[in-house]
């Protein structure tokens, strides 16, 4: 498949996702929702991909939905949008690509250059750690263009920044700047532009170079989906089956011993193939994204 | 109805709800529940509120549940209080008036101007944003009362200051000051006293001025059922049905329109009419609250 | 039964819980499991204990699974270890533990005296506070050894710290100061070492001197099953009938008497003899723990 509204690229065992239509600041479209979907399936194909960094073309991250189409840009249903749909209504195509970003096999960092505003920054929202440049800027704007928060963001925003935060947000639209991000626990920090993507080239480098990538995967799964757990028995029984499953198997004696040697570790083993059985899926998925 | 012991005031599309028993420190009692429930439904009802702001007469904001009746204060069942009950106990009162805060079609804003100690805290926890006077001090008491946290509060505290933060309140029974609130995240912002109403009123403005009250609706309702829901395929649901039945209406056209021709927008849809169905109602709710 | 790789003490209505295995740095061992259980069994069934700290023997607090069994230490399965199973798999032992101290009828205190690594620091997270003096240090290292996060930390980790720093930590396996798990809201302070204990045994005096045990034993039951809730009006069910068997009781009377006669209240109540029956158990444990 060949990106036109997005780059991908593999390097030092990190794949960038870039969001590429600088001129519109990467609007949000139907392609590039399709081709987000499928920039994720080839990282949890590739074992040479560690981590996925998530960033924007220029001076923005992601403005939103394209409204190119003017007033009617949200009429998806009265145009006839989305073969697929969900009781009968055309999927949130923002969620597509949110929930495919919540089911990644390798840990995601959005590098926030700019601004980030409804989908743009709900995107983000399944990414396990978001860093933001000074530049950047938010907005739950969606309350401003009579339409709702999208992308799932109901369930996410409120268990990574809390309910009295997320209400703020989402009820004024304000567009806010990287600061109050930060002081809302949006992102983890804030760095001078010229610094953001290579700090989130050293948080994946951190990874890449000290961890087991089945280890990462599973660990991925079981924490997302211990966030939906209805309790911690429910965790402890994925635990049991995983500790079982990866105990004994190659990594894990390769881990141990490289640390009682003072050395760094080789792990061996691979998520393509070496994936065990008990890594959670996803409950409740109606819809088999 | 004729409330005797909050007003209920309508200005510049915001209802101000005061508790108003200064002389007791605005100690909560039966009426006072009533009262505060029919507050909420008027609110809903009235498309000229597009929020609420609760906040207490005098210097308290308020003292807890009055407890002239002497030890036996709670008894309520030996007393026989409580014609509603749930599985053959009376409902606990400040539930009721929690729960229906939670389910409040406008955004509820708690100005805490003094004292908010046992339910006078626990029934700002479902409101949306909680500022604190500086004067104001906090109270999860319960504990020393011989009773336990209520209004739900089991719920919604751990979900909004984190499990560890609500077991030392709650365990210490500990009454403590406006900046240990903000630390701990119970409130968004400390201010001077006489900066709180302005900053509750600046905050209600934002929401009044630049986003549709319905759109606010359906986000108030799916933020904080997402806070419920058992995982984001349920949100994706919930968002794909009501982008759908909003991406087309009257509110978004205007919205996009507005945003593009760079003007404010003037929303045409109303809360008491165009709400649609998609709007989730809380789940298991089994008493009809 | 006698400790050998813990130690327990009860003194000024505290147990204090020290893993005390110092030549190792109190690494975690299936005796320390059983010995960790057996303690809170204790604690819970003796009136004459408020509140637990749970501290480390030296310059340790844990430094996580015993790796005196080299690569092969998490090879459960190989060696049969387990006679309890979770379908087919050995129990996860820290989760054993973890599970355990979620249980408790009395708050948990952890006073972490030093490095906290592995299941080192997943046990304490379901402790209620967690304080850490200046050397502390922590480490969710699992992927380092080819693991997975255990002891239901998955469940825990992010309802305490949320998914962001949560996946950070659990991703990246590193270790990090204390002053680092203070931003990250893992502890709630960081005192010099020397202050510690003091400040843990001042706020387990400050519940002991001001409660009523059972108020404190149904609140801790209430909040954290209250995370596992599913609304807020399973809460208020479980609340209504909370108020109902405790509003009219002997601590109730008590605590509100005494308050009114502003005097330090003397409860007669024991957990032992006086826990009503509608303090919530745990739900969804199908494993009889």
């Amino acid at each position: 498949m060949a990106f036109t509204e997005i780059a991908y690229d593999v390097a030092d065992r990190v794949a960038t996702v870039t969001l590429c239509r600088p001129e519109r600041l990467n609007a949000f479209t139907h392609t590039m929702r399709v081709e987000l979907i499928e920039a994720f399936d080839q990282a949890d194909a590739d074992d040479g991909v560690r981590a996925v960094v998530v960033t924007g073309a220029g001076r923005a991250f992601c403005a939103g939905a394209d409204l190119g189409g003017g007033g009617g840009t949200f009429g998806h249903r009265e145009r006839g949008d989305g073969a697929e749909s969900v009781e009968g209504a055309p999927r949130d195509g923002g969620g597509t690509v949110a929930l495919r970003i919540a089911r990644s096999l390798k840990p995601v960092i959005g590098a926030i250059n700019g601004p980030a505003v409804g989908v743009g920054v709900t995107m983000t929202l399944p990414m396990d750690v978001r860093l933001a440049a000074e530049s950047a800027r938010f907005g739950f704007v969606f309350a401003r263009r009579g339409i709702v928060t999208e992308a799932a963001s109901s369930w996410f925003l409120p268990r990574i920044v809390g309910i009295a935060q997320a209400m703020e947000w989402a009820a004024t639209g304000r567009v806010f700047p990287a600061a109050e991000a930060l002081t809302g626990r949006l992102v983890s920090r804030v760095l001078p532009d010229a610094e953001l993507l290579p700090a989130a080239y050293a948080l994946a480098a951190e990874i890449a170079g000290n961890t087991s990538a089945v280890s990462v995967a599973a660990i991925r799964r079981l924490m997302w989906s211990g966030l939906s757990a209805s309790s911690p028995w429910e965790a402890h029984a994925a635990d049991s089956r995983l500790m079982a499953e990866l105990g004994g198997g190659a990594d894990s004696v390769e881990g141990v011993t490289a640390f009682l040697e003072k050395r760094r570790a080789d792990f061996p083993m691979k998520v393509s193939e070496d994936l065990p059985p008990g890594v959670p899926s996803w409950p409740d998925n109606p819809y088999g994204v």
